[in-house]
């Protein structure tokens, strides 16, 4: 597929998330890690206006001057920008006019794409904002159904359900030897800073299920108690337990005997078989505890990827995110992109049903704070 | 005007204010003192409904029983409520579906409102009921300005911008002498319970002041420091000041050696002769400390109010906000309407440039706490 | 008695007050609203040897430069000022250094005071200090119960447990005519700013309760379940009981069937016959609410008082803390004293038990804000 | 050295660490971090009463059941406890009935340690014991430090002022090959649970540098505007400078062109070549980033270790603080040492000034939130 193909395709996917859509549920941000979907919508494409038709497109005329302040998320090198608090206050420009922007930007775009022969570090940008629009893609999700899942209506979303590949297909154990792997990318196509250097690890012997822990097992946990019995626990895990009540992951909700999920499809019975999502690292760490088990590191888990089947969930792993050896931070704004985030967050491994098609890999380095639940998350046990 | 007559206009005039809105700007809520629009036009609907058709209208069937819950205000006697902060998360339902809902009240309500002979209680609660609608008529104008005023984009209301009646039509000073005199509603009318009984009050000798305060005159206060000398302040007006940083008005925003102001129809040069608005108890008492005068009492303001041309601006006035000798709380919902609020408020007095015609009185008693400035108000001096 | 005589009996009978602590028991500030007895000490002082020796006293040399910014208390006139919320983490001066500072200032003092004759405006100040160190007096047994009742030892004072007087002498009901009454002070004899003038006012016929509402009382409002019964409670109260999840006044608690309270004397049954004390105005107006009467206003208790016993607890009135007519704060730190606090905060009139010999007058003017407990403060009724 | 003998030597050093400070030195917590020196005497005894008396000394009774749930600092399993941010409010037990239980509970101890033949697993806690009397013997250092160094007055400690051992003595670097290293603690000794075990790691080759920073080097990094230039910083560590307004170090200030700092001494000029100490994880990743270098790994300091001069200060490396392969947490209390914490963290390796002589080792593992600065904690480059 050419790359101008490959944009129209992209950019395409993004307007089709939202399109199920009411105008309102484009404006709120009902928690600080949420953005609005119309935020994204324009940031995205900000994106684009700012990191490549500025530089690349000869007069290039910004859209409105005063879109670069508003759509920035967190770019310190390209200007100020809102408090990323405030968004959800933002009504203007509105959902119509945020559309005008990304059609008329795309127009631009299309433009440079056709020319005869773009510089390679033009191609190499938008290459990176196809994946940056990819990952905001991933975040729609997440946060399209924080914004529906948290009304007291549950409304549906009306769009993909994402209830495809959320049963297990394998179950078992792979053994993996001691010894010296390697890990990270090494290649032609496209990858992200955090994934490079390929290098050399040594791994101690182990072992990874082919599975992903299910709802049922999930319950089981509960039901013996895991919630009310520190010990099971991190420190900070049982303080986040106290602090906020917590009984069982975000969209489950308790009703007499039975146990009631928020999906997409709105409020539903638990499906028992299908795989966990939603919960935090700390409840991650907690089953893995009480099920005699741990996390696996994420060079264990890509050791073993090409064994394993994987993409219903990202994984929680073990492992802190932290700078492979080599790590380099790039001049300039996009090297704001990755590096930065390298303290108090921990690496997620795979990929999810949120997950844009042609945007995993098993390099793929995904990380959050531990006690952020409203991505698709899931739990792979090692030991 | 008939009470249908009434009714139709009043619950008409509601949906004129929100009609140049965005629907965007129907969802947000960018402070807790802020309703949604959106809520606002569910909320007084919700009213109608819950008080009145429930009760009066034979066989009546609820229209959403869930939005029992998510309109009450604070009427803790009708049920659970949402929380008031996460107002501007709730997107559904939709602006559409709220206004179907309208739609539907107001039909139900004018059957009622056709029948041959209602019960006075009846009458009684529909007046309060299109009373209560206007009190969110005006808060409507105070939330739209500060959902649109607080946007980096500092977009125009589209609507009535109320410049009308912005000046002071007249000057000078009124000399009351010291005696007895009666403040307090009587007579057949509509007031609320907090305007009644009417009873006998002592005052010393006072003057009131014919003039509101103009922007020039609080320009001069800046502009002689009045943001920097504690001295001036309540103490808790100082801590205000320090934590806010606060310089001046709400609104108002130096740019060089210009002042502008935030206005319904967009931001514009500050126009000196314009009558004072967007201050807070603690800027009315500083700037009345530092003019060497004070803030009138409510019942100073109501003795002389007949003398006084009033209406521009709700205005500050330095009595607490407490019940009128004999007060008593109704029993039920209704009672929760004013009582329960008599505790750290300030009284105002008077009227401003959103209060919907026929709303205003001379012995109505509006009351807010002392740190917000985004209503309509403004200063009158006394000695 | 001289003002000499005065300032020596005054002075010790603070020493007199710490003298049952132990050094550790000076340091702490467990609340906001608590001072360390040790800042006590020196601040009182502090007013001494600022207002009144840099002044008077020829010559004079500070004790510590540094005295003046530690222990300020809120006087913006004299300089910057330690976080409030800091003074439990100053651990030096020590105690023994503040008492060598009382010391040498008192002996500062004492030559002032012998000096043959002494401005007016310098034995005014003097009066002024004394005041200041008595109402410190009063506070500091509110800090030091508060400093030793919040601990899991409950350790008693050891000094006055201030349990005379804690009981009712009289009972029934003082009927007061309508009409015109005088209230504030007039006279040669010390007052404070907050007390004058002198002025008339306008009341409605009430009656005024010559009993202070006993523990026995307030016990049966909890039995019937006062404290979860929202319409009893101001809006402010309900949400202060929701978040504090508050079931009783301070220092109660309850042990299966049994009440105990914390007093200087430890841990102890509740007296069922006692006076009512550490209770907030929420929790006043509610019972008041409860009881089906009301709370006095300070006019309607002023105007009763030559007719009331009172001095057992400083009781809460219904009215706001605002000036007198006429009231003007006067120039310099000495007018930092009160009108700067007037707003927010209701006044308390009478006299409580931890108030020193010559210190209440029934013009007395005390004032708290709504949600605060510790101070010892109770109820009389009013209907 | 017996047992016995290295019991008294140990506990009789907690005693001299704070011999010179006054009594209200012992009471407050001046940030959360901080435990009151009083505390930290009272919990080191707890740990040997409640782990070691109580289990292994026959018809052993409790000092003060109460005290049980004063002094236990984090131990779920063993019961109740204050809350971490109420030890400063705690003034009772006082100092001397603190010392009086150290006194009574050494008396019990060292009776035991006389028995013929201690058990293997009583033998073991009671090292255990030593070593976690020898931790908070360090943090008393860093506690009594911040105590003192935060006041206005800034009093000198009066007992070892740490200053020996704080140049450096080598420079240069050193070059490591890649390959596999053993890390982890392997022997009979002592060591914690976190340390082991003994494994293999691959490391890339790197250099390591012989000396630490030193204040002269962060001088430059500051007077080269390190902390206003957001490119050198982690996002989260360019949010703390921004909410904290940091500009240096904790316990630098600058007075006109100098600076001082706050020593154990008091407050003296800074002394450029001295080595750097006082910055959190946060400061150590910019610097590192401004001179074109990186922190070490813990792995890459282990394996350099016999070749680095060590000890004047804890060093920050760039792992986070994980579980070796094959940890496992012990049953009961004494699992609760480490393995909770093993999030959010950053490990330091190396010892510091205030480390207990007999307290250190290459493979000791210790750990701080990124934030805090409050520990003496400095930095060496890697590359």
């Amino acid at each position: 597929m050419s790359l101008l193909e490959e944009y129209t395709r992209i950019r395409e996917h993004t307007i089709a998330i939202c399109a199920p859509l009411a105008i309102e549920d484009h404006v709120p941000q009902p928690a600080d890690f949420v953005s609005p979907p119309k935020w994204h919508l324009a940031h995205s494409t900000w994106f684009f206006e700012q990191m490549i038709l500025k530089r690349f497109q000869r007069d290039f005329q910004e859209y409105d001057p005063q879109f670069g302040y508003l759509f920035n998320s967190y770019y310190n090198h390209v200007g100020e920008r809102t408090a990323r608090v405030q968004r959800g206050h933002i009504t203007r420009p509105t959902l119509q006019e945020v559309l005008a922007y990304r059609a008329h930007t795309d127009k631009c775009m299309l433009q440079l794409l056709r020319q005869a022969a773009l510089a390679p570090d033009c191609t190499e940008l938008i290459e990176l904002g196809l994946h940056h629009e990819q990952q905001h893609q991933e975040l729609l999700y997440y946060d399209l159904k924080y914004i529906l899942g948290q009304q007291p209506l549950f409304p549906a979303y009306g769009g993909d359900t994402l209830r495809h590949k959320d049963r297990n297909a394998v179950a078992g154990w792979i053994d993996m030897p001691a010894g010296i792997y390697e890990i990270g990318w090494e290649g032609d196509g496209f990858s992200f800073d955090n994934e490079r250097n390929r290098h050399k690890v040594y791994l101690q012997s182990y072992q990874i299920s082919k599975a992903l822990v299910t709802n049922a097992e999930y319950l089981s946990f509960i039901q013996d108690g895991g919630y009310s019995r520190f010990e099971l626990w991190l420190d900070e895990g049982w303080a986040w337990v106290k602090e906020n009540a917590a009984k069982c992951p975000l969209y489950w909700q308790q009703r007499g005997a039975d146990w009631l999920i928020y999906g997409l499809d709105g409020l539903q019975p638990l499906e028992e078989l299908s795989v966990l999502t939603h919960i935090n690292y700390y409840e991650a760490q907690a089953f893995a505890t009480w099920a005699g088990k741990r996390l696996p590191t994420e060079a264990e888990w890509e050791a073993a990827s090409d064994q394993l089947p994987w993409g219903a969930r990202w994984e929680w792993t073990g492992s802190a995110y932290l700078p492979y050896p080599g790590f380099k931070i790039a001049p300039g704004a996009v090297g704001e992109y990755n590096g930065k985030f390298m303290v108090n967050q921990m690496v997620l491994r795979g990929a999810s049903v949120a997950t844009p098609a042609g945007h995993a890999r098993t390099t793929y380095r995904n990380f959050f704070h531990p006690h952020l639940q409203w991505q698709f998350a899931g739990i792979r046990l090692a030991t």
